[in-house]
């Protein structure tokens, strides 16, 4: 079936390219117009505008927005409401806030337009592994988009069936599933990433406490000095820990076990902060979630004022100086 | 090659299983006569005692223990050692506490003994998909086991081969490792238990916000009813959090979306416990492994002396009496 | 000076009693009458409505409004701002959120009525102890608004001085502070009442170890049974854990040092969550105040969505089953 | 009455000092000859060596071990046993791990000699405030101290009475308790030691969540710059957060709001560490007692390796680099 698809950045090119490889037929566009000739050159219809992209779509249009959350993706499902007809439908596969999706299929409605949010998973990796999707919005709209979705996904592939399933929604089974209405995709999404926090959290101390055990500040007898490739690949294995995620690790460490090449300054994007606030909202002692948050924010920082209070209190009261501390 | 298994539980006795079918050659003893009798039904050779099992291995002996970690492993390890000659091996395949085994290595070497320390995972579906091993000990005692250790682990199966491992050791693509000198095998085994418990609590946490999410403690357009069996398995297929726990989840949840049948009153085991201490030990912030650990602990309680502590501050200072307070 | 108050419960009533003793003359109104009537027998002079209220002020006209946060406030205020003239002050003593105050402020800014807000801590103490206020507004309001606010405020007292103040802020000393425009009295408090939950909390687990140190899973020569109301009461003299909320709580353990009037079961206001999602807006790791807040969450549940999914793993992977675990 | 002190440094000089000002006698020796002839000085006995300050005190002796916990206490009590007599007392008075009270009371008490152990908070204020103590050891033992006890310990000054102690035991409201057998002195001045970094961790994020509340990541009409001195001040006055901590900090602000002196690396001593590790040994979910350690572990690192591994996956999967992250 035929796709718009507006946003051709790494997640939405690739989107486009499996669409394609798939047989489906996609319009697209992106402000860099160096973006959509690469997409053109490989085959694909290249919009002039968002005006021109709708009008290159038959009714009833799908139009898959692939941009940046907040303003980007805000001022273009706006425009593409004022393009688009009853009937069509705005898809929204970027990391937008669940809140947001509510009140823009609110706001939608009216129109007779449908909003259908997207919640994808598979980053870099998508176009050959597919796309994990969690899908928000009507029945109607999700069902009409089925094609496209089942493309996108992965597929059963090799992975083992989970026993018990049958007469539970197939649709899992391939990578995609209708979550819910407008909003619901994403917040499965957002769940997904803060709970992707979480393990990579506790990886990440595990491995921290095996790399710190050849310390001098530990007992001779009681130090090792451990091999992170090999122990993350032996985990890979039959053992309980075994993820992508660990793979993944593996793949590192086999380049480089110091990871010498990453500064330790780790990044996070709204949806970990996001699910901390859904867990506050829910009155859920989300307790790793959300110390695998903080532990970002602190990555960032060098010293905090909160520190430097805490040495202050120590000197004050017990005439502790840090500054010749040894570490 | 020849070995000998005390301790013929559920993990000992498939040990012996998958040895066998391997083509090796097990003495089997247990206290428990019916044990011993069932593997020696399946073709094994029963011992009497463990006099009687050192007496039918040929020099160099070896021999694995896998009983509950303290008493019974202390025991049968001492046991052992006034049986065994230099040369002989012990090895000890239980959830011992790494500094136990540096001790014993200590005593046993002036004997000539070698003491060899297993961490072993894979639980129940172990005689299937193989035992993922951590291994302490020397080189020579280690390289002798060879034969046993590579028939225990899973081998290279279908799991795709991480780039880049050139030139690493081969075995940590067949699913054991050996990770240093005595009790480094328990050590890196303990931290993957470590790991394990904060991976479990990332998944209950977001499952707990996702379940949660149709409260109605929340705004009536902002709540929705979340199909848990689904969200797990799409979440297998190309999501960044994909791992085997998650297929273990999605099993679960498959069969009870409601997990009715489990109370909630979770165990936790010594290698939890000791990997908060290692990193108390090494001062590294292991905030999420301790998180879930302490979670486990609060799941088994009523109400702490704590929270009690906290409703009296609350009564004392602005008169607030929890008694009908509304959850 | 004359003050309107509108509310009459614990807080609202003794603010007024206390601005009375000091002189100030009060005029009264709550939505129960017989409130009206028992501050009125006190002396008071008692409103009819909230037009009569103001009707009874003299220009520029100072009402504070001492009700619960949300609707009760946010009706009222928007009543008194139809009812009163440029000049006149509207003073939001409750627990309101800040980002309320701010757009109340804005609303109100072009009518000419200053909204002040004052973050109110002293609960059932605050009449003998007095109020500590902190305060947003624009500085001509709160400058006007002095004279109440260094009668409700608890003065210096016999608390000794801080070295080094001189040339800062005296009314600091006097127990009340201009901390900056609208919303900023509120934020303060709020997070002043953040840091309340993560001082409980330290006490709480404390204590609780020093309880559970009688434990019969502890060695025998390793356990005490120790005496909570006399540890609690020895550490208010002297020691570095001195502070109010232990004088507190040497009272509640000496009444009953088991306290098994509380249930254990913890009630968390607005504040506290206010504060976790003000930390994440910062990028802010606030372990401490945000595990005080899940302990909160968690006192108030049986057993979790996410600890049976614990146990569903546990029972997958290893065959647990947590049925017959012993605590 | 009389007393050995054996250690001359800020804490013991200044418990002979106490002593001396209340009349009680005492030797004391240390091996810097300079911090003896400084308190014979000022009129206390100087000793020459350990042997030369056990034969000058009369028996029953008594001797307070003021030195740093591990091998330099553990040396002296060792030679105190060998110079002593049956019914003579050794007294630890520092920073002991209290099983190895245990295991030393277990030792001398065949020899008859009465092992107590004194933990003390005070810091540098004791000298003038008086000393807080947490006493293990015999009834007879701590009942023959008294008088040098009392003497140490603050009293009541000025400090309101809690009701309804009545019939406690009034040593608690002159500030010293008998807490149990060898090793519950030290055990609950531990549990102290661990409060206090709970309760410093509470403060330190609470502040800097209003330091960092003029942030411009916040929308700027929700930025506030505000004065921490003067909350710091304001909060010392019938505030539920007035602690002796939060004014020890009130004059650190006071001196310097940036706190500039302070590099922001905060030292941890065994207390806390031992705090978190019995908490494990009682499975209490001690969270923000071990959050506020993790916190000063990881204020003295640069990055970890456990960041760099987050990044290192956040590469794998989604090809981020945090390499030109703005932070």
């Amino acid at each position: 079936m035929q796709l718009g698809v507006v946003g051709l950045g790494r997640m939405g090119g690739n989107i486009a390219r499996r669409l394609a490889r798939a047989g489906h037929s996609c319009v697209v566009w992106d402000r860099s117009t160096s973006a959509v000739g690469e997409l053109a050159g490989e085959g694909m219809a290249g919009a002039a505008d968002l005006a021109d992209l709708v009008s290159k779509l038959a009714a009833p249009r799908a139009v898959w927005v692939m941009l940046p959350a907040g303003a980007p993706t805000e001022e273009t499902v706006n425009a593409l409401a004022g393009l688009m007809s009853p009937g069509d439908i705005i898809i929204d596969g970027g990391n937008t806030f669940y809140k947001d999706d509510i009140r823009r299929a609110e706001t939608l409605e009216p129109q007779g337009i449908h909003y259908v949010d997207v919640g994808t998973s598979g980053g870099v990796w998508g176009l050959e592994r597919g796309y994990c999707m969690m899908i928000g919005g009507t029945k109607e709209a999700v069902d009409h988009l089925d094609p496209i979705l089942a493309a996108l996904a992965p597929g059963k592939g090799n992975i083992p069936l989970t026993p018990g399933r049958e007469g539970r929604d197939p649709r899992a089974e391939q990578g995609y599933i209708h979550a819910g209405p407008a909003g619901a995709g994403h917040f499965v999404k957002m769940i997904h990433n803060g709970i992707e926090y979480g393990l990579m959290q506790a990886y990440a101390e595990g491995f921290e406490i095996l790399k710190n055990k050849d310390s001098t500040a530990l007992p001779a007898n009681e130090r090792y000095t451990l091999n992170m490739p090999d122990i993350a690949e032996v985990w890979r294995r039959g053992s309980v820990v075994s993820s992508w995620l660990l793979d993944l690790t593996s793949i590192a460490l086999a380049k480089d076990e110091q990871l010498s090449a990453f500064p330790g300054e780790v990044a996070d994007s709204g949806e970990g902060r996001w699910t901390v606030m859904a867990a506050v909202e829910e009155a859920v002692s989300a307790e790793v979630l959300t110390a695998a948050l903080y532990t970002r924010f602190r990555s960032r920082q060098d010293h905090t004022f909160g520190e430097k209070m805490l040495s202050a209190m120590r000197f004050q009261f017990g005439g502790h100086t840090e500054f010749k501390m040894d570490k």
